[in-house]
This record gives C-alpha cells, structure tokens and sequence, in this order.
C-alpha cells in the first residue's frame, strides 16, 4: 500500500471507533438540560441500532473532508455522529414489517425482532431527532451559521426530496402501491431514486466537511461533486456485490435484486459495462478532488475502495 | 367576551389559517435547491397528514408568545408550521397498527388507512425531517444563533427525552412490554409521563416565541413557566374529557382511559379535585404572566380556554 492508502485505513478505523465511543457516550442513561428522562427501553433500542460497529464509511467521510480545512476533530465527529444516527434510523424503519420485513441486520436481529415493532419504530424517531440535536449543539461548531448550515443541508438530504423519497420510489419500484409487478424503470429513473435513497446522505457527508470548514466556493463545488459520483459509486458497487458477491463475505444475502427483478445501474448496464463505469466514476472523482492536491490523496483512496469493495 | 377574549380567538382563528396556507405551501410538489424530486405519493401522504384543519394550538402558542417580543409575524408562523410538522408526524406514527392502531383521526381514516403503513410510515419520518428543515432556513429567522437554538430545543422536546421518551412510556404503563397487565403509576410517574408525551412540545411552543424574539432571562423563564403550566392543563382537560365529553362533540371516542385501566391524573384525583386543580393551573398560568402587564391577557385567554375546552 501506499502512503495514501495507509492513511485511509488508519482514518477509517480510528474514526470507527472514534464514533463508537462518542455515540455511546452521547447516549448514556442520564438526561441533559430540556429532556425530563431516558426511558431505559427506548434508549436501549436506541443503542442497540446504532452502536453496532459498522464500517461507519460516512462519518469517515465528514472527518476526511474536514481534515481538509483543519477542521478540529471533535468537530467533525460530532457531525459524523449526527448523520450516523440518521443512517441507523433509515436502517431500523426499512427493516419493519411494512417496509422491507427484515429479520437480520449485520447477523444481528433486526430492531423490531430484538425489542419489537413499537419500540423499532420509536427508536428510529428518536435517532432522527437526535442528529439534529448533536448538529444543534453549540460544540459542534463554535459558529451558529455553521450549525444552522449543516442542519438544513441534513434536513434536505435526508428528507422527502433526499432519503425518505428515494425509499419510497424504491417501494414503488417493486410495484408495493400497484399491481404487484415491479417498475421497469430506465437507467435515468434508477440513477434518481439512488441518487436520493443512498446518494443523498453520502453527498450531505463530503459537503459537511467543507460547511465546517467555511471552505470557498470552489471548494464546496468541488466536495459536492465528489460526494456525488461517491454515491454513484457506492451504489453500483452494492449491486455487482449482490450480483456476484458471496454472501458469507458481503455478510447479507446475494441475488436480491434479479430475484426481486429491480432494476439497478449494474443490471441494465451488465456486468461488464458496470466495472467500466465504477473505473470511470474512481477517475472523476480523482479530477473533482485535483483542486486539493496531496491532501486529496485520503479521499481518492476513499473512491478507490467504494469502489472496489467486497462487503 | 372582553377584549383579551375576543383577540385570543382571532388570533387562534387566523394562525389557523395562516398555518393551513404556510404548510400547503412549504408542501407543494417543485422540489427545493438541495433536493432531487418530491416523489408524488410521499408528498401526497405528508399533505394529507398535515394539511387537516386543525385547532392549530402550539402553533397559536408560538404566534402568541412570539408577538410580546414584536416578532415579525411570518417568522413566528414558520416555526408554528415546523412544530405542526413534528406533531402530525407523532399522530401519524402513534396511529400505526403497532402502536395505537386507531383507525380514524378528527373522522377521516388514518395515514396507514388512507395509504398504506409504509406510506404513513415514511410520511412520518418526512414530516419529522421537514420540521428542522423550516426551522434551519435563514427565512425563519435572519440570526443563525436564533436558528440554531430552536432546532436544539425542538430537538430535545420532540426526542428521546421529551416526545418520543413519553410516548414509549405511555406504551410501557399500558402494559405493552411485561405481562400486558397495566402499570399502576403513581401521580409523579403519570406528571412525568404526560410532561413528556404532551407537555414537551407545548412548552417548545411557548419558548419558541421569546427565543424568536431574543429575549432576556425573566422573560424566558416566564415563558417556560408558562408553557410548563399550559402543558398541564391541557393533558388533565383532556383526561376529563376522557371521562365526561360527549364523543360526538370531542371528536374522539371516550371512556378510552377507564377501559384500558389507564392511570390519568384525573382517574387518581378524581373529577371534582382535577377540575379544582385545572383552576389552580389557570391562575399559575395567570401569576407566571404577570411580567407583560397587559401584553399577557391574549396568552391569559389561552390558558383559560385550554382548562375549559369541549374538543
């Protein structure tokens, strides 16, 4: 490995294990000022679906695109802590019963298996509406035009034109409101809806870091077009994983989307023309981040491995 | 009616209003810079649980509490519209098959039954999402610091330790996760219990308006005073008219809270002692208000009509 890539797998799991511990911190037993109590349940639901060790690939997005501006560390945490929780509640709600009726997470029971579906439900509402408790907080960013900036760009990214919308269309698409059959969607409408159901909150992780930072126009340009064609990326990646990945390796179950007959990127392209275009994205996210010189080199390793991972 | 009396409900009856057209607008289908699309179902399922004429009390409270400090009246409103956001969302989501499974809300169908639960479920997390985007935006407010802190103090009402904690242990105390035996609460656990499932976001309201107006010390703890007592009110005129209303009239069915075996501080103190308790609470509310002289006597009006409502 190079010094880049060494750099990269020593962020990911420093940060990894940074958010670990500032979560479970963050979400200890005893209130703060303006809440009356933690009901034990509903915290322990809430810990349960989001100290899970995950990869937390985006928080290490907000702290590496940070790192570009001397953004402090605890800074960039805390907003990778934020949009973790938003990304644990996605997970809990799609999981229901109603949504995508999952039963195992990472190997683990799902939230509404482990509690049930009263407290999944209300677990996800109340890590949604703690992202935007920890953006609030005055240690997050000295500036409250800062604070103000990332909770509105979390909002929008996350919201009905941004996640929630995208996992609507996504139900959509499986024909859930219709006749049963899934959509047949073109290459456009799939970019779309994965552009808000994954994109969105990736892109919202590599713009955080330029907000914190009060970076330039350019800056910010250049940030949001990376976090862009990351999440393209990211997506197309997941569908050859679930195409040709082993499901002991890719640590959930292969084949979903053909048997399910969604459309993704990588099935309408082919395999082949799928790698191509995961090549081209690695190469333009390299020329969106040429504006930073060496210090880019950590993010370009970062789209080399969105890319080119196994799991 | 004296003067008070008159300005209240025409306050009350124009905030409605204002607040009906705000949120119609704030929901229309052309997608805001930095989202991709409102897919038409979601918005349609956050409209219909939204966009349902309601009393539109917090956000009157927000109007009102907004106006001693000469707020500009669409800054107010904005925040009203960001609260109504977060309660239609917990309505939404409390109705679920999981949670309370009620069929009808004011005699229209539910989300769940209108749409479908995943529907309702998404529309939920949309609307919960929307309410820190209105609060964010510069428009609501042109100091970020003012932004910032009411996101952070929506936040901590409206999460785990305010709305969504009480709503957890309200499930708990009906029985939902031991035996399925109801919890025998005492008076102190039923206070907290409702000080966060009802009480949070009334309070919320009521400091909203002099974080909007910027102001000093006594006045905020007036206001918070207030919005605490408010809370109170509201939830033993509720339980009261849990016993005594007439369905037709409330809205609702009754007898609810005595068929579950459900602990309300009007089922341990008994009618004639929770109505004499309603009076004390109404003249507390006057007491807290006495720092704005005759400013207060809309807020005053308030207070009253909250202790003695019919629906």
């Amino acid at each position: 490995m190079n010094d880049s890539a060494v750099a990269f797998q020593s962020l990911l799991t420093s940060v990894a294990h940074d958010i670990e511990k500032l979560l479970g911190r963050l979400l200890a037993a005893p209130p703060v000022a303006g809440e009356r109590a933690r009901p034990e349940r509903l915290l322990d639901a809430m810990r349960y679906a989001s100290l899970n060790g995950g990869k937390r690939f985006r928080p290490f997005l907000v702290s590496a695109t940070a790192a570009l501006f001397d953004v402090p560390k605890d800074q960039a945490l805390l907003v990778g802590a934020g949009l973790e929780c938003v990304h644990c509640y996605s997970l809990v709600h799609d999981d229901l019963p109603a949504m995508d009726n999952d039963d195992l997470r990472r190997g683990k029971p799902t939230a509404h298996k482990a509690f049930d579906e009263a407290s999944a439900i209300l677990a996800g509402d109340g890590l949604l509406t703690f992202a935007f408790d920890i953006l609030a907080r005055p240690e997050t960013h000295p500036d409250p035009a800062v604070r103000a900036e990332l909770v509105l760009a979390l909002a929008r990214g996350a919201g009905l034109g941004g996640m929630v919308g995208g996992q609507m269309l996504d139900l959509a698409a499986e024909g859930r409101f219709g006749d049963g059959k899934p959509q047949k969607l073109d290459e456009k409408a799939v970019s779309t809806l994965q552009a808000m159901k994954t994109g969105a909150l990736l892109r919202f992780a590599c713009n955080a870091g330029g907000i914190l930072g009060q970076a330039g126009k350019h800056e910010r340009e250049a940030l949001d077009r990376y976090g862009t064609i990351v999440g393209q990326a990211f997506q197309i990646a997941d569908d050859l994983l679930d195409i040709e990945g082993d499901s002991a390796t890719v640590g959930k179950a292969t084949g979903k989307d053909a048997a399910a007959g969604k459309a993704t990127i990588a099935a309408i392209l082919g395999v082949t023309r799928a790698k191509e275009r995961l090549t081209t994205l690695v190469a333009e996210a390299e020329g969106a981040l040429a504006l930073f010189g060496a210090a880019g080199g950590v993010l370009k390793q970062a789209a080399w491995f969105v890319a080119n991972r196994s799991a």
